[in-house]
């Protein structure tokens, strides 16, 4: 598949290869923006650019040492003198047991050393060229530089088909009306751009054709990619650690800064630097965050429609009401006494911000809102798979190598087979369900486990709320229990946050670890474990009491003399009188807001800050007093004190719950979409800092979509239409409330709608020692006290049985939830249908482009058919690129 | 993009291309298959074959007959004077007219002529070869038969980008057991597999390359496709008619026969022989009858359940016991007297047939089973479009040609805009949204009268039913009147069958003059608009009455003494006392079977061979007696005589129609399978048949899927979800009856059920004029007579209200649909999560050919570099293939 000479013609070719070679070679000039000299960014000559680092342990190896003791250093000599110490043993050590470790140990490194030459010798041969540091400022950290020079890349770029562009150019054109308003839109979003060349111009795109050499920002990868058992000599210890280095550039200033978190991201240049998943991390995020601004603006006019509408609503009009009179039930048994309906009136008139009929339209808006998301962000893959052309590089699972753990528990299957069968010959062997069923038998029992423990939590803290209320409630500071339901709740919440952060790290780990015990085959299939199971778990944790709230609480309740008791003890919560959407309200925003305040921001920053910092001292003290680090450092010593980037899954975990939370329970909470858009244009610029100067610079990898993230999204937005028909249906009191208007009330209004939703409780009826032990608290003997629920009076013929109306509201909860359902679902199947999932643009530009490449081919046909014998391609030989272009038939 | 010499060695292309060439070239044999030598096949050489044929009319246009005068042949004598008369004018007809109409004739004649020798001198251009013949057989009619040499066919396949295989076979490789299983599995299904080569020895599969040369069932549509303007020029009657030649062959034989019905179909050589679209039709006409094979032997299974536990079913049991004295109220007003419920033993005994426990899970394995089959035909797709190379052809929409009535409603607009403003240059002008409002008008009032006319239809027929019974019920024969129900349901059901037939028949029409009039761009838009069209018209027109049926009927009946009138006049259909399942099951099948017999057979089968007749019947009499078709007619001649072939659409919306019956009330019919299937089993032989034997060969096209069906058939699949969950819950008796077994049953059993769900009624709450005309037509006299509902009895506070029973019911009822929607969905989302979409071996299969052309290329490479200087690949000069391969870089 050589490249064809005349689709590729050199002369052209060399101009966009020189460009780029220059771009590499010259020492100082970052491909990705010009930034002044740097030390360690070089090697020596200061020509070879470092594009890859491999750290190893020489604290002990005194013999690898000692050839550079000549050099004269200061604090060279100090840190001398302590190898020599640590290989001659602790100076006041017992000798003999000493120098048999020393020799063990000794023998040890020699070992790795061998190896190490060994793996060196064979990237020598792979045409890279490698340069040693052992006398760095960090002490006992040796630095093996790598450089691939131009003709590797070109190799493994041809190897791995990247795809090159062309002489020919393709330039969009558009009709003239559409180029005065894209025009006026460009001018409009002129301050939003970031200040990056890419943005600025217009860039002609340069028709791509694969089997050939592009590889601007896969230099990198692809000595990584071509050099197998690598992991296996990081995971053996021969080096410490193995990383690109960083190359601080335009990127920190226009993009890692929180200065410009108005500005769109420079993707683009974003991608180059980190490679294509990093890549569309960020374009993801950014196009979540930009999604985000719509269901915020909606959500805050939801919200101040609610404000304003409060004073208009007549059932907490009705509650508030001074002329009211309504004696309710006691709350708990006992200590509570009687109480007015009107004490309620602040729960109501807040309930109302939440629960009115602007709520339900939120509900269906962002049902919508969540399929315009994720068919927008089909089109703007599609549309960055174009741009960076990966729209043909296919994912190759079965390529992917075995991973080192599945490979020795292979091989420990083969032993074993052959110790049984010692005769018979050894197919290739794979592990077989058989092999993994501890390891599933052990997931299901752990995950049942982990949702029983979920469970058990919500239990816990509806014990604590229910003791804490009965407690408080018996107390004699009226003050105190007017505001009871408000202190108990939010106590409660902040209570279950904290255990929801310290378990989502324990899940996480506990995901980890049946992963691990699975032994998938590949790096794909492992990654793709680990994220369902973390997402099943971490999902568990957050949204359990959520879903308690929601769906539980309140509606367990029994009746007056015959509560539901927890343990038979303490009685089932109950919800304010005007739902629980209000709970619910609060339970959410505590949850998110917390869980993003802490949890994003404190953890993802401050723990490598912390850790950065930790090294360095440690470092320090070992160094002696003397700070090698006071910014003199060079780049790659520098990057060796930063974290490894370990994955993006946490990055996605983080935006997939925060996702949940801005869909699932959105009926019950439409602030939600603003909090995660503050969060986010932050995190935005939280996770590119991170990613430029916490983290070590990592391994740019190919991908060309955001994988089973994808799925999980699309999955949490089709649960999420349940989830809020639910809430509406059942958690408000939008149903009750309709019922009343159109089938009960006597003049269409809602009007007398408190008084039809509160059944009658004879005081007589009570059970034995659950009567208030104040009754006449109010100052009036009560005969008859009336509580939250569709029952029967007490004088009709089956008292307390639940009545008709109980059954008519219930069907028409559940026909609002099919009908929301089935609505809502075709919506959005209809925005699915009818958005097509690849950009028109792009539907067309890629036929141009290969109608470019036809005409091309045809053009240089017609010319090898006039000059057949003429069989060499002319223009062969060029000055620029004649050793970097290899000449191919 | 030429072909690598490497890749594809000269000397093995050479081989396999001279294989093909040797099979295309030879007279007399078929490359589908051999067959003996067909007189008409090949031009008059008895070489060059005959790819293509085009007919004129040459009935008029003498001078071009002159010429050949002197052929010497008795028939073609009188055929001459024939054809001279007509040019010279009728022999008795006013001369003077006639002689302007005849130069006029002429004159048009003669331009057609010169249009026709223009294009034939294109064709030629263009390497194509050409025969005539305009002394054949059938008089009147001119053939152009062409013939496309190896060399254009090799250019054009190169240009079409079609895939070329290599000299590399790949082989897939098993494992040890599998194979067993394999081997065994295949040893079972011998006698199943057609009798053709394709399917008795394992080809191999050659690796394939694109920018190639295989082409062996493309050679006759590169020729259409590669000639734009070609059905202008049939469309302007320079040419009658445009078809490739038939070629019987062993498909005949071996496919097109009743007597392979049990087989499998030779997939592989049907889409040789049609094409692509085609092959996939069949492919999936023949996967979907497969899948129904499971689904009616578990459809027969439930059905079977029903027929053993009617006898211990309890409520009917109850309704049958002889000691059972209940009184029901009159079925319509003064006509009907009381009567027992007894007499509903029958139907009662019959519903339990349909309406079982078994249903239910029958309706979820339905589900399921959709699921699974749209999940099977994603992979069977999948491994076609491997198997045929068709996984990289991309469609290419936006390179359709315009279609011509697109381009002369533009060329139209572009006048108009000239009129008005002449000096504005003129743009690339496109219909836009507004040029093609008044057709979006014209649709959406159609549709809506289409809708109301298919409303107004059930409407109708619900009238004579009402009319018919009432009728009934009123003629003194008893017998008559124990059938009443259903002789009246089954004679509507028939009227009603003869409408849906012919508004079929309408409905396409005008779903075609619909689309005619939006002026779709494309013909891809064109038929994605007209099927959408048609399918919402026959779904509508099909379904509509089982939806009456199913969810209206027996709903809106109102209640003795106050029943809703249609028209003032009849009363609204009650169903059956056990549920209209019986009845929705009467109109299913009936509909389904008549649809499938009459439509599918008579109509598919009969109306082409009358047309043929008819056809062949004209031709004789203008030939006179003399009967030249009496065997002897050329292949070329004899196909003229066929129907053209329109488009598979018809046969695919055929098939949905009958997946909808299959899945979406499934739950009322569990027989449904059962006869798809076999009319399945015979419509694949039918469909071959037509397409063999009755219709033109089609011109072969390219596809790599079904295209639109697949959306129309998951679509339905999912709606057959929700259609289930509500035939279930509301047409079936399912959920009263759990209800009343878990809720109101003193005992737990069903004892007691059908008292339960009778409401009392007091006779003398009759309103005037209402009450039976025979009150004592049981032999007593009636106080109190029952009627099934859930209503308050005479005597309660609010007498006849709706029953607290009824709304906890249809609380019931609507959690049933919740549930079953959702868990189903969730199932079948998992089964579509769980199987991959594309199976594993054709991954594996990919990505081994792949690398196995990489280790090609790498090997080359090596070979390329070790003899840089021999710039000229070896073995370019081949004896075989020298002409038919030109030599290229």
């Amino acid at each position: 598949m050589r490249a064809p000479s005349g689709a590729f013609p050199h002369s052209s070719a060399s101009y966009l290869l020189g460009n780029r070679i220059v771009r590499l070679f010259t020492p100082g000039r970052s491909y990705v923006g010009g930034h002044p000299y740097q030390p360690g960014v070089c090697f020596q000559d200061g020509i070879r650019r470092v594009d890859y680092v491999l750290t190893y342990n020489v604290k002990k190896s005194c013999r690898a040492l000692r050839p550079s003791l000549s050099i004269t250093a200061n604090g060279f000599f100090r840190r001398l003198r302590r190898s020599l110490q640590c290989c001659t043993g602790q100076p006041s050590g017992a000798n003999r047991d000493s120098a048999v470790e020393k020799a063990a140990l000794d023998q040890q490194e020699e070992e790795k050393r061998l190896l190490r030459d060994e793996f060196e010798d064979n990237l020598r041969e792979m045409g890279l060229e490698l340069e040693k540091d052992e006398h760095s400022k960090i002490p006992g950290v040796g630095f093996l530089k790598i450089h691939a020079p131009w003709d590797v890349l070109c190799r493994e770029a041809e190897f791995l088909k990247l795809k090159m562009p062309t002489k020919e150019v393709y330039q969009a054109t558009s009709r003239s009306k559409m180029v005065k308003l894209k025009g006026f839109i460009e001018d409009l979003t002129k301050p939003l751009l970031p200040d990056v060349e890419e943005s600025r111009t217009h860039n002609p795109k340069h028709v791509c054709y694969p089997f050939s050499r592009e590889k601007q920002h896969f230099n990198i990868p692809i000595i990584f990619l071509s050099f197998q058992g690598f992991p296996s000599l990081l995971a053996k210890g021969i080096y410490t650690s193995a990383y690109p280095l960083h190359d601080v550039s335009i990127l920190y200033n226009e993009w890692a800064s929180y200065s410009s978190f108005y500005k769109f991201q420079p993707i683009g240049l974003v991608r180059k630097y980190f490679g294509d998943k990093i890549g569309l991390y960020f374009a993801w995020l950014g196009l979540y965050t930009q999604m985000l601004i719509f269901a915020s603006v909606v959500g805050v006019l939801v919200f101040l429609y609610g404000c304003i509408t409060v004073d208009h609503d007549i059932p907490s009009m009705e509650i508030c009401d001074k002329r009211n009179n309504i004696t309710m039930c006691p709350m708990c048994d006992r200590a509570c006494g009687y109480w007015k309906l009107k004490m309620a009136c602040g729960t109501a008139r807040a309930s109302h911000l939440f629960d009115n009929t602007a709520t339900v339209l939120f509900s269906v808006f962002m049902a919508l809102w969540a399929s315009a998301f994720m068919e927008n962000w089909k089109r703007k893959q599609m549309r960055l798979n174009y741009k960076w052309d990966l729209a043909t590089f296919e994912e190759e699972e079965v390529r992917d190598h075995p991973r080192a753990d599945y490979e020795n528990k292979v091989k420990e299957k083969i032993l074993k087979r052959i110790e049984k069968k010692p005769h018979k010959e050894t197919k290739t062997v794979k592990l077989t369900w058989r092999d993994r069923c501890p390891a599933y038998i052990t997931f299901t029992v752990s995950m049942l486990l982990m949702f029983f423990v979920s469970l058990a939590i919500v239990l816990a803290i509806v014990i604590y709320r229910v003791t804490t209320q009965a407690a408080l409630q018996m107390s004699t500071v009226s003050t105190a229990r007017s505001n009871v339901r408000l202190t108990v709740v939010s106590t409660a919440v902040i209570i279950n946050l904290v255990v929801i952060l310290i378990l989502d790290e324990v899940y996480a780990k506990v995901a980890v670890w049946l992963t691990q015990l699975e032994v998938p085959k590949t790096d794909t299939s492992y990654e793709q474990r680990l994220i369902i199971k973390t997402f099943i778990l971490k999902f568990l944790n957050s949204f359990s009491p959520i879903f308690y709230v929601a769906f539980m609480r309140g509606k367990l309740i029994g009746r007056p003399g015959k509560y539901l008791y927890v343990l038979g003890l303490y009685r089932m919560e109950e919800c304010a009188h005007t739902g629980c959407l209000m709970e619910l309200c609060i339970q959410l925003s505590i949850t998110m807001l917390g869980k993003q305040l802490i949890q994003n921001n404190l953890f993802e920053i401050g723990i490598p800050k912390l850790k950065k910092l930790i090294k360095r001292f440690k470092s320090k003290r070992e160094a002696g007093q003397q700070d090698p680090f006071s910014g003199n450092l060079r780049r790659y010593e520098k990057d060796h004190f930063l974290e490894p980037f370990g994955s993006l899954n946490p990055e996605y975990m983080e935006m997939i719950i925060q996702y949940g939370f801005v869909t699932l329970f959105v009926a019950s909470f439409p602030l939600a979409p603003v909090f995660a858009l503050l969060n986010n244009v932050l995190e935005i610029r939280l996770d590119a800092k991170k990613f430029i100067a916490e983290l070590r610079r990592p391994v740019p990898a190919r991908a060309k979509d955001i994988g089973i993230w994808y799925n999980i999204l699309s999955g949490l937005s089709k649960v999420a239409i349940v989830v809020n028909a639910f809430v509406i249906a059942f958690t408000s009191d939008f149903i009750p409330r309709l019922v009343y208007q159109y089938g009960y009330s006597p003049d269409g209004t809602m009007h007398g709608f408190i008084n039809h939703t509160l059944s009658y409780f004879n005081v007589t009826h009570f059970e034995p020692n659950t009567d208030p032990l104040q009754p006449f608290h109010l100052g009036y003997q009560v005969n008859v006290c009336r509580f939250k629920d569709y029952r029967l009076a007490p004088w009709s013929k089956t008292p307390y049985e639940v009545s008709k109306i109980y059954w008519a509201v219930l069907a028409a909860r559940l026909a609002f939830v099919i009908i929301f359902q089935n609505v809502v679902m075709l919506m959005s199947d209809f925005v699915d249908w009818v958005v097509p999932d690849i950009p028109k643009e792009v539907t067309i530009r890629i036929y141009e482009e290969k109608k470019q490449m036809v005409e091309f081919f045809l053009k240089e046909e017609q010319c090898k058919t006039q000059s057949l014998p003429n069989i060499a391609p002319e223009g062969d030989r060029d000055q620029s690129n004649n050793q970097a272009y290899p000449q191919r038939l």
